[in-house]
């Protein structure tokens, strides 16, 4: 097939091919596919054919146009108007194998690995990987599947390597609003870590928001820089002996970043998943010793039956990769904290970090016994004098003085705190009821701080004013939303009468 | 959030937005959503806001850059390098519905439509529609979903209207390599239909190749026009009776061609999906009695078991939209005709109309067969007077000159025939073995077709030069290899050596 070309004036990494819909078609080819394609001669070409990642545009061109970025246009030497012929690349083997699994079929380390390294690549759409996560959900996956599955997506992404006796690490499963320890967890094993005088670092990696208000990257971000290479991470290490940074930029098991984002759309959390995404990250990571915190109940992502389930998988695939892990079931059922979106929590962390006499109490002690928990692992301290410690270190500011020196290393500026801003316009919820605060629903209340403009407008969210247990007269607020936009303050707040996320009785 | 507008210059139907992966990541929409935004202003707007399609792009972009198409520049009355501010719609309902599917949930009319509705609008991503197969797949669809789905399929898409007493039409399931009946038995029962003068009309729509290496459309467009709108096939069929034209672009169930698209990527054949699919289309193409070809065999999409049980389900959904329907089964066990892509199939078809003396009986004696079944669906006719009737019309060359009115009517040129052109580059596959051809796989001619060029270049493709049941020695040709550049012709041929769709004994 033969394509008249249209330059696109655009600086691009890779080179990106543009077809329209109808042509995409012809060549049965959709988004993320691969494409050959070399300049037209009449005569023949003897040229070499270069591979470009196809994207399809609505329309956007006619169908015997195709535009082409400029790492096209300087790759091919071609010139706005001439011609390109294309050629498809078959369809990878790793689709048999995803076919494979969706029949019930049990898949060997070659065929996991097979599509999990084309995943990483972007050699499967998004709907193939639908369809394996599909096939992964209906079909199950054994132990040694799993197994499997972990080596497979850290062999196809980055990996960390320490020389530390302890590489710590911990991982929140999620769900609960606002719950924002992993910052201040840094800050005080950072500090307790130089304290203790202890062989040990702490590269905590996180993600961004999934389908919460704000994801822990998100929130660092607000203060400093989160997207590094790895030997960034080596030079900052050196330095903090801690730092909390976005996993998807160090690129540590990439195709499990994809698979996540596919999954979200359906909300589909298949276990075996779930268990192998965490563990992917933390073996990639480098880490030796993990502290897994699974909050359950009300509005959390698991029951009380769940959460004890998915512990004991946890801890025998840990095993299997020779990581000591703990795992301790905590309560999700209420958010954490008081501010829910990027900026709102950093707030919080650094009232905590600051020992302010508002800090939102709850928040602190469930950083004090994470903290605690993680130190003891290495087993050269006991529980109480872990938390005698983390204590210690906490209300006397080292540990606010630790995330400082990370902040700084991490690209921030020396006045971050004060480049911290709430959102430009504001709203009060208040209460039509007398009587007691017996619940708030953790969703609805992300719900809310997502439409406010979470996560990409840093300073929106939504600010608790009441938590669980305070009583409440009619008229008082019980929550501030925070927008950029007068518009989607006033959609949010609709969103918010209409879900209302507390209960008052 | 805020970005910084780049202007793609280019020409569009819809609004395009395109943004940075990460950006797309942080605002949680993918390829397909819409999102709204707006021109913004420091000191906070009023204007409206518009919505757009999204389209990713793999770093063309930075990540606080969006690139907007004409349309949308105007729309906004913006500029290069000015700024727009960006509002996410909240995910469709529809997703629920696709989630409770999943989870084995029985859906009912409303769902299935909110469903039907969001795909067909594009609402829904691919990845999406890929969990709703899956779902569909794993948990089945019962009888009163299936009649829902495609109540859904026909109602959110056009539908034809005719004054006609019949509205004939057939489909035939696919699968058989060079199975290029409908043409001949459009010319042959379109100039039926004028002979005994029949109140009736025939208005085969038909796709283009799926996972073949050409479909009904694309061969047709060697030849005419295949995309019209209905008014037009309204005045196609007052002068022709028939037409052959391309169901997609007459937008006849448009989720349907959604939904195949997506699960032709993991060769998913969800049985409810197959009948609401053929269904969906002969309901809205208007048709009263339908004739349908199911080939069984090796290389054909059902074996005998299978065909049967679809059969009956064909007939029972069939009679519950008040569709007169005749379901035949065919034996599908090897190719038909000789050629196998667009222009060689065309070729036969003509071969056929035109009674040459070297034409492929086995095409010709389908087409009677098809043709004659067809027009004794219609009651008035006994079938041995129907292929009687058939025979004359072929032979006389009357459904020849059908075809020909048809094409003209179509927008095709006199000297149509003149400007069919064999690809440039051929290649002979001989054999290596005296005996007997055995069996020719309907597959693997079908991929080494597809490698040649297929359905994109018109004139590539695989010609037959034996037959099952012919003797042949070693040296023979077996079939030769079409192409328009030398390097897909090297591949196909190290294909065809590879797979040999060929078994000699």
């Amino acid at each position: 097939m033969k394509l008249k070309v249209k330059q696109l004036k655009l600086s691009v990494g890779k080179p990106v091919a543009i077809l329209h819909t109808n042509t995409a078609e012809r060549l049965q080819v959709q988004e993320d596919n691969r494409i050959k394609l070399r300049k037209y001669y009449k005569e023949g070409s003897k040229r070499k054919w270069i591979t470009a990642v196809v994207d399809v545009a609505f329309s956007i061109l006619k169908e015997n146009e195709i535009a082409l970025t400029q790492d096209v246009i300087k790759a091919l030497g071609i010139k706005q108007g001439s011609y390109v012929e294309l050629m498809t690349e078959v369809h990878p083997t790793s689709i048999n194998y995803v076919i494979k699994k969706m029949n019930g079929g049990k898949l060997n380390y070659t065929e996991i690995y097979s599509i999990i390294s084309d995943i990483s690549k972007g050699r499967l759409t998004k709907a193939e990987i639908a369809y394996f996560t599909s096939g992964c959900y209906y079909s199950g996956l054994d132990f040694n599947e799993m197994v499997n599955l972990t080596k497979a997506m850290v062999k196809t992404g980055a990996i960390l390597k320490h020389k530390n006796k302890f590489v710590l690490d911990l991982h929140c499963a999620g769900g609960v609003a606002g719950n924002r320890t992993s910052p201040i967890v840094v800050s005080l094993v950072g500090s307790a870590i130089e304290y203790l005088k202890l062989d040990a670092v702490l590269p905590k990696t996180a993600s961004r928001a999934i389908t919460s208000a704000a994801g822990t990257s998100d929130v660092m971000e607000t203060v400093s820089r989160v997207e590094f290479t790895v030997p960034e991470i080596y030079r900052i290490l050196k330095k903090t002996k801690a730092c909390l940074v976005w996993n998807s930029a160090l690129k540590l098991s990439p195709a499990d970043d994809r698979i996540v984002k596919v999954e979200t759309l359906v909300s589909l959390d298949a276990e075996a998943q779930i268990i192998s995404s965490i563990l992917s990250k933390k073996i990639a990571d480098g880490a030796t010793h993990v502290l897994m915190d699974i909050p359950y109940g009300y509005g959390a992502k698991f029951d009380v039956t769940g959460a004890i389930a998915i512990k004991k998988k946890f801890l025998k695939m840990a095993s299997k990769f020779g990581l000591k892990m703990k795992v301790i079931l905590t309560e999700g059922n209420k958010p954490i904290g008081r501010g829910i979106g990027p900026v709102l929590e950093m707030l919080d962390v650094l009232s905590v970090l600051k020992h302010q006499k508002n800090r939102p109490r709850d928040l602190e002690k469930k950083s004090i016994m994470l903290s605690a928990e993680l130190l003891s692992l290495t087993k050269n301290i006991s529980k109480s004098k872990a938390i005698s410690i983390c204590k210690l270190l906490l209300y006397s500011g080292r540990a606010y003085k630790k995330f400082k020196q990370i902040v700084i290393a991490q690209g921030g500026k020396f006045n971050f705190e004060d480049l911290l801003k709430k959102a430009k316009f504001k709203l009060k919820i208040k209460t039509k009821k007398t009587g007691k605060v017996k619940a708030i629903n953790n969703k609805k209340i992300a719900l809310v701080a997502k439409i406010a403009g979470c996560p990409g407008d840093k300073g929106s969210g939504v600010y608790l004013c009441k938590h669980i247990g305070d009583k409440v007269l009619v008229g008082d607020t019980l929550f501030t939303i925070y927008s950029e936009s007068k518009e989607k303050l006033k959609y949010a707040e609709k969103i918010a009468k209409q879900a209302f996320p507390f209960i008052i009785s």
